[in-house]
């Protein structure tokens, strides 16, 4: 007797779903298990709606955030601040900049950080297409919202060498306590970062 | 100055990952941002993998296990024991039974349990089947395996009655201390049943 497993075509979905970020095997599963039992709520237009995404989406080769054939919502929208250029790490970083309604700029994704061990030099970085970006615009600022780790520092401290010899500012975006966080919480890196910038 | 967003294509997408069990908004998010941007890795044979499980996995009409147009691995091996019935309530529930290796009989899926706040009754269910496939069968012990809730023990009460007027044993899988569990962590319900049910 041989033990029974899931059909053919359900193993491969679920080879397929375990692949995503933060499912395992076992969420795969039951997800793969939530769509055949689900026929009615058409699980079919997940299909599509990755088809579609996929043929669709690319990144806009000015800004790096994601873009349609349609353009790039943010380069295409001219009621932004054009003195202000915020630099991010990823595509992905923008949002949870937009969302604060905090900044009123244009954006610029570098595409990652720099990184020795993994191979990742300023070439690989959207960092010429910054500089040449810089030439046609005047008294900027540049603003550079990298994350707070080491490869990150490294990052800004590169862009902010570079940088030193163009006509525009360049500033950091803080870092301290986060909102909502109590003393105790807080490490000794960012407590110390928090009193330097204090103000 | 409106505030970006992703393109339509890409909300539409993290619209039908949040639909799937256990994907929240975030999980979503990062789900679709990983297919869009790791192309090199095919995300669009998630796509694929899904369509062709949505078309081609049925339920088997004997036992009610996931089947193909090659039919049921179960109901096809005749190399189990056919004096061996195990009912569970979903086919989610077989490969569990299966991967234990305790059981090498046939299965019979109910597709629920017996729910009157559900608006569920023995109608719903595949009980019907059961019995017609129990006619042509003589001297068969049918095991019920069904969760230990109220609904299950309802079900497992009712199954009990139904079946002994047909000429079959009928058992109930032990309830007890889970295996590595210690008597500490163990509820009183589930003590009361390790104690009524031991051997």
């Amino acid at each position: 007797m041989a033990r029974a497993d899931y059909p053919q075509p359900i193993q491969e979905l679920i080879a397929e779903l375990k692949r995503l970020p933060g499912v395992g095997p076992r969420s795969a599963e039951r997800m793969a298990v939530w769509m055949i039992q689900h026929k009615k709520r058409n699980p079919l237009e997940l299909a599509q709606a990755l088809s579609q995404a996929e043929a669709s989406v690319t990144l806009c080769p000015a800004c790096g955030f994601f873009a349609t054939a349609d353009g790039c919502t943010i380069c295409d929208d001219h009621s932004r601040d054009e003195k202000l250029v915020c630099v991010v790490e990823q595509a992905t970083d923008v949002l949870p900049l937009e969302r604060s309604g905090a900044f009123s700029g244009y954006y610029h994704c570098l595409g990652g950080k720099l990184s020795p061990l993994d191979n990742v030099t300023p070439y690989d970085l959207r960092i010429n297409q910054l500089l040449k970006r810089l030439e046609t615009l005047e008294e900027v600022e540049v603003i550079l919202a990298l994350s707070s780790d080491v490869e990150g520092e490294a990052t800004a401290n590169y862009l902010a060498e570079v940088l030193a010899e163009k006509k525009c500012a360049v500033t950091r975006i803080a870092q301290g306590l986060p909102a909502g966080g109590g003393l105790e919480h807080a490490d000794e890196l960012t407590l110390m970062r928090a009193l330097q910038g204090r103000r």
